[in-house]
């Protein structure tokens, strides 16, 4: 994601075998150093919360009962914007079909179809807000290039991170699973336990303290195992903490700058010499 | 903040060309090293958490029921001496237009005018417990420098993670909105979810593991939707608790003076000799 | 707590001008060096366990309905030997008001009392589960050293972070009352916020992510600033746990080897000079 | 679980004096490095989590309703499935007693026995889902050695700060027992605050922020001590992640090789020479 904000786009999706006006309307739909191309993307991104508001404001019942045809109206109209936007990319770059399986290429398609697909089936509409996901070129127009960096940070120790926090969800799935079954023997269908995928989600509920309270036990025995699955909750979202706080610490900590020698990058913000080839820093 | 309260304040407002009375009045009411002036703070925090305290027991109905009159008058007594203490900062400070616009000048003109605007307004008066902000004071007033400097800590280590916590927000905001959007579509409006903006509150209500209960899904598909979001809120919680973690360690750590003798740095703050080699700091 | 438990007793409450039966009794009472003082110890911890459940479950209609003479009777007994135990202490102790001063003093003394005021406020004698924390001298009995130092650990880190929480709490509540009136302005009494203090309430439920439901923001507009709230609380449980986690990182890093020259402690592992007075540690 | 599988499993239940046949179930069933063992090992977690899904689907009314026959057949042939292989396991197996005694002999054996005890008591097949533990296996299978150094980082961190924990946990339970009897004794039976057990079961789902609401106090003075245990376990959830935290991150950051040139201990896991001088670790 950041590295093909940074990167310039022409490079990934090929734009130098362009000429004429496919050329210019490629330079103002994926470029952002020329003028036209930045008051573009400024445009694209009022539209783009314009359509999520006006989605939002169509599902609440008293709003659309009133302005139905305004808003229904304002919804075809955004969606041959983004239609015609989406074809124009695939016309005016260089490698259409890399750029329709990229990231961008999927979210500016889904932008579009969901309100075609709503004539078939009437409430789909609502997947539309997948908009938003659109703004993330905001960070690449205004040149936000420091919260970049700063997502970067986090990226990067989520990424790091990644077999750890793969390794605790298992264990906490296979503990939900357990214990719900052992909830679902204990306690009645009548407090809610009236099958093992129910009293899994009750499980869920409460080990990650979100307690809705729609289900809870009622006998001694159960409302025994539901603290016991509460201190246990309550204990182990440490270990997700523990493994990010661990890992953000050593990404903050580590220089970007790569070793002349050996290209290794991360090294300790003291260190005088690199830990991979004892070349000096 | 804590600078603005730890500097002479005449140095920010100007007071150096005042004379006669205005001099005097400014020096209780913005000073702290005259007798009078720690009386005068002492007594304005103890009408401060009165005039609150008054102000919620209005709010409760069987005690308005019975005290009416009395809490009436003393709100009205409280907000008179609130204005003339306002008028008075204002003519003694040189320079009244800074003074207002500081972030103590707009506190001490909210202290008042709520009252004035509740004969228009009724119920506005609430609005009134923004005095607890004044309390702010009571940290110069007691001089309690080192509560300052901790709570310095904590701000320097918000300040630096100020934009890894914005993208954190973004972020979440943007799961919340296409989440929620989507146990639009999966769940009925019996359940609840009757628009996306509700959606959107309950997917908030789910992720940040509060979980009032009065939304709840129903269906086998949007509890299982629900459990996903929730295991997400409960996994990514550890990210702001992360950058924070990470920026208070490293505020708490070091000291940026390197050694002269061997050039390493992040001493702890207290030390006054280098921990590698010895020297001096 | 933890230093009284290390260091013999009777330095603390003095024993040495005992002689005869005060001083044999004394030594079972206070001491664990004796065969008898840790028999004692252990019989003692049973009977304080025994009569904690005795308490718990009188306080349960049905058991209490059918076994109410025996638990009354049992409460009385355990009353009895509490009460003897408490004034052989005070006869048998070196400084008798210096102990009845002193934590466990106290914790002795309510262990026994609530009983006897049952008499005048039924009720009351569910206090006595504060018993509970007289089990705190397991850990001298059973001289489980290593638990005390962990637990010293965490004390160290809590006491450290004191003034950091301080802050913290005092910046929270202040939070919660302006929001919570806010919230009163905007909601109806009808959705639950009838008065400042009520509405306060439900903006800590919020915040800390508890969320009961049994007060629940209606409008569009309360639920909207109730979203706000729950991702602030989301977002500043990192400020407690950042300054936990730091202090328990420096606690767990540091010596607890002094230094011979200015007896300065806490020094980093890898430290080699004292970083007070530059002598080599 | 780790060391015992990454170990060749042989050297543990010892099967070097097994001959024959023996032999060669016992490297099908306990092996991971001949194709056939590899076969039986993906089969058998298709097979453990169909059976999985079956007790799962089983316990769903509407489900059971129209596949009772199917669903019971299936129950059973899994059964029959796992208790050959059980016994298959305790025949080939060097040293049968030791392998029955072992974490994974008990789970396949648990894996099989509720179903035989199905026929006396009703409804305790749903203890099936124990089967679930038996993936763990799937670890061992597909060579995911990295993601058991991983699980390995986790587990020793929980270990190293196990007794943290236990002295953590044991300060929470009586912490919610002594609140617990408190809101007894402030709130009436009605608002269900019937008996102690009950209201500690409520001041741990409050402590833990989970939250129900099926409990949840009336009066006043109840919810300004809800209050109370609310921002305590807001605050205090810090210590557990403090003490998981500081550990992952100790485990993570250090090798315990010194440098052979100056000393210097701490380098990062995949250093090969010393930041500080520059020498070949």
């Amino acid at each position: 994601m950041s590295s093909s904000s940074t990167k310039p786009l022409e490079t990934i999706f090929g734009s130098k075998d362009l000429a004429g006006w496919r050329r210019q309307v490629h330079d103002i739909l994926f470029g952002d150093d020329t003028r036209l191309a930045r008051i573009f993307d400024v445009i694209l991104i009022l539209i783009i919360i314009g359509s999520v508001i006006a989605v939002m404001l169509e599902s609440v019942p008293p709003i659309n009962a009133r302005y139905h045809t305004e808003l229904y109206a304002l919804e075809w109209i955004f969606t041959l914007i983004f239609t015609i936007e989406y074809i124009l990319r695939l016309v005016c770059v260089g490698k259409p079909l890399q750029y329709a399986r990229s990231f961008y290429g999927i979210v500016d398609l889904l932008a579009a179809i969901p309100t075609y697909f709503s004539v078939i089936l009437p409430g789909i509409q609502a997947l539309l807000v997948i908009r938003l996901l659109r703004i993330l070129r905001v960070f690449r127009v205004l040149k936000l290039v420091q919260y970049l960096s700063e997502a970067n940070v986090l990226l990067t120790a989520l990424r790091t991170s990644r077999r750890k926090i793969t390794v605790f969800v298992i264990a906490v799935l296979t503990l939900v699973t357990i214990l719900g079954s052992l909830m679902y023997v204990i306690e009645s269908a009548d407090a809610g336990f009236d099958s093992i995928p129910r009293s899994v989600y009750w499980a869920i509920v409460t080990l990650t303290t979100v307690g809705y309270g729609d289900i809870s036990p009622q006998t001694p025995v159960g409302q025994a195992l539901a603290a016991l699955i509460m201190i246990i909750g309550y204990s182990i979202i440490a270990v997700p903490t523990g493994i990010v706080t661990a890992e953000i610490s050593r990404t903050l900590k580590t220089l970007p700058i790569g070793c002349s020698g050996c290209h290794a990058t991360n090294h300790e913000r003291d260190a005088q010499y690199c830990r991979k080839c004892g070349a000096s820093l």
